[in-house]
């Protein structure tokens, strides 16, 4: 296999929860959003926005909603938001018509240009030998981060991204067979004895691992989110049109 | 600026959108789903699929929706796919209620997780000096993408990327300020005089590049994308709900 540097972070990439208590300095801040922003966008539309938290008081906010306390103590902490909040500005400027921005079509592309974003941020964390864990828990309350951060119409917390210094060195987590993801030409149904051996080698990845031990497959993971999630955030799909997103074909 | 390989490679991303004839070996191939396997996912459910499109008439059809010629003659054609379809399978296999998968929470989820995988296959492609362009350009037509790739319900195409060898240098293009984008504890309007000198800075560079000149700024840009859309494309919620996605709150 080819290898070089990033391809090497890439294929190891850990969920980092737990940093010490020193603080990125604004570099190394900076530096991280160099690399969020030089990321591609939707038709070059740069549809997305980052929020820093940084007061005690909204990080205390945030630990509680994501039931995270680590969102409080230490990390710094994103929040990446989908934003057709600043076109709509330059549309209302110019007295343009904005509809657009509320359909589908635009709605994912916001979403999209965040995660990309996101997605950036980790990878270029991770190449300073930085940690970083992606707080989709943030979504447990989106109206109260709506409010916290004076989020205006047509703009959406997707998700926060907490990057510290590493205090842990989770084990590499099995994904599932590549041949369950990847597929040539045409869509490929599931397949039962594939997901039998990923249950395997999940249910001995939990048993095995240095932390945090439990018995589990992969089924009883999903199985088990399918049938619970926090009331609120079952109920996005009417904070996103509240906020003008999906509101139109 | 704290700086290494993976640093320079995410700030100096531009969309290469021309390749050499020369196709992606299966090694090089691999090591980009490797590095699309190992990103995070929404509560590790791995909500995303990957379609390697290599048949040549299905090759031709993608040159006709995306409008890009290239997508038909060389560069390896990903299609990344928001996919809760294999987590329904899970669902019916164990007689579990299925209803959350439809929700806009795990909707969401399957396209970020998507975008997630799509970014780190674009910066692993990077590393190995190869160029990439994301492929929106898919959802001019989503259902004939949902139809050639047979895609069933609960899955749905997020963009294509097309990775190969760069026959193209493009001049980097200059992203919003900072301060347009990024903002602590508190959204930030966007503001006029920030967005008068970035019209100036992408007035001249549209002016300088080196090919496709044209005079344009960031705003004429956005009012004029809101205007138009592909028929399609703007009644791509109707087709996110027969996929069913975003049914319920």
């Amino acid at each position: 296999m080819p290898t070089n540097e990033t391809i090497h972070l890439l294929t190891h990439h850990r969920t980092i929860r737990h940093f010490k208590e020193q603080p990125l300095d604004q570099n190394t801040i900076q530096t991280l959003l160099n690399a969020a922003q030089r990321t591609s966008s939707s038709m070059f539309m740069q549809q997305f926005s980052i929020i820093s938290v940084t007061d005690p008081q909204l990080k205390k906010a945030f630990a509680e909603i994501t039931t995270y306390p680590f969102t409080e103590n230490n990390g710094h902490l994103f929040i990446m938001i989908a934003d057709q909040h600043r076109n709509e500005f330059i549309g209302n400027e110019a007295h343009a018509n904005t509809n657009l921005l509320h359909d589908g079509d635009r709605s994912l592309a916001a979403f999209d240009d965040a995660a990309l974003a996101g997605q950036s941020i980790v990878t270029a964390a991770e190449s300073m030998e930085l940690g970083a864990v992606f707080l989709g828990s943030i979504l447990n309350d989106a109206q109260q981060v709506i409010d916290l951060l004076h989020l205006p119409k047509l703009t959406f917390p997707v998700f926060g991204i907490a990057v510290g210094y590493p205090n842990e060195k989770p084990d590499l987590k099995p994904r599932l067979p590549l041949k369950s993801v990847h597929f040539e030409n045409c869509y490929q149904e599931p397949d039962k004895d594939t997901l039998d051996a990923y249950d395997q080698t999940i249910q001995t990845y939990y048993a095995q691992r240095s932390s945090n031990n439990r018995t589990e497959t992969f089924r009883h993971h999903i199985i088990h989110d399918m049938q619970v999630s926090p009331k609120k955030r079952s109920e996005i799909l009417s904070v996103l049109k509240r906020q003008g997103f999906f509101l139109k074909n």
